[in-house]
């Protein structure tokens, strides 16, 4: 049985462990910094997928979600085989665009990286803006 | 509860089951061919995991493993959302080298890709190759 | 020819040209977004190197930048294949700390990405922030 | 200052130099070893630059070229900061399908990696193999 989101989402936030492997890390000894915003997209659709959403199904008519604007702030660094979770929660919610805040803690519970990150809805084969669908917008609304 | 790793290693093989993800893709839509290999190290990390073998440890005596050949067939590709298994065992093993048959099958149990993976222990201060340590040998004895 | 470091830095501020290859795409077509802050990175360590400030000799004293603070904004995505001029500045100089403001622009001059990256220095080993070395301050200083 | 693409392809054989960048490393303080099949992609896609084949023209009518199999033997590590050199050369060409012979020299001229690289000409919509379009036949011809 395949179970990686155990996730508790009945207040409205979603939470998503990750495990750290040499492929986030850099020789620092620590991820990389970039790597946080794949694991901040992960939990994403991680929940997307709770909700029922099939992101594949609209990547096929041409439509997905691209990150228009990311505040990130690092205040200390995950380290290789670390097992770290990321908790999402929906802060703003439009027509066409939708806000998430998030966080990565580790097991000692210290925040390691914090984000808000808006997403637009957009049409890849027009490269424009379009309204979230229904479905989509229906299961965002029901969690922020 | 963190979960990620359904293996079944009673006979010598461990199973690994990964989620693609938009990081994972590339432009022509599928995972971009580099990217497997990392999915094969998460497995064989994952295993080393349930081995009890906490690489950390060894990374701070600056001794890990590299890979020093691959041979990767790739038969079909996997797409994002696509939930995986890696399918590893080891083949050959020696003082200081491992070698290990890995291949990753979709949902419908076609086999996507298949590879045969040697890694050597190095010591990364000398650069130079090293005894496996004798814990993690007697692990991979133990499966091999 | 392709010649991907046109550097300009007699004004205080650099260009650095990045191809885009398949491995910085995803499923959608586009550059994935965490990228950008690779991009991002690559011309910051060129514009270092142009001003002879070697990060490896510095690392190998466990001495190095850890990004603390991104703001990002995405207003249009880059594309397999395009050349893309990554344009940096200093923005404030600390003791222990820089501050970078960036963009990404295509070949029509269209702004595809902006950031602020703020680093601190730390020692890697002490897991601490340090003062940043005299010969990169002073370096940072000259263009800043 | 850094020129990336010092290429001679006068006898059938193309040089192409990377720069290795934090993004390229991990915590054992070398190149990640996927990595180096990253490489090896931006040197043959630069090569068919050269040749004044547009991978995205092609793309567009969704066709490309994927990976069908890989031989990698990696004898030393590249590190943080090194200027390495991709060189490629065509060993089989066929109406679907090349065949890459590319080595990784560091500035010592040692070579850290070798690889055989098959791909295989695909039609991403139908996700079938396609003969190789006449004019990256033509390329190919030339330079085999």
């Amino acid at each position: 049985m395949f179970n990686p989101t155990p996730s508790t989402n009945t207040t409205g936030t979603h939470r998503f462990t990750i495990r750290v492997y040499y492929e986030d890390t850099d020789a620092g000894g620590i991820v990389y910094h970039a790597n946080y915003l794949k694991f901040f997209e992960r939990a994403r659709t991680e929940w997307l997928r709770e909700l029922d959403i099939n992101q594949t199904h609209f990547l096929q008519q041409n439509i997905g979600f691209v990150v228009r604007k990311v505040e990130m702030d690092n205040f200390a660094s995950a380290i290789l085989d670390e097992s770290i979770v990321v908790t999402s929660s929906i802060v703003s919610l439009k027509r066409a665009s939708v806000v998430f805040k998030q966080h990565i803690t580790n097991q000692q519970q210290t925040i390691l990286c914090s984000a808000i990150v808006r997403l637009a809805c957009v049409n890849f084969t027009l490269h424009k803006p379009c309204a979230i669908p229904q479905i989509i917008l229906g299961a965002f609304k029901r969690v922020s």
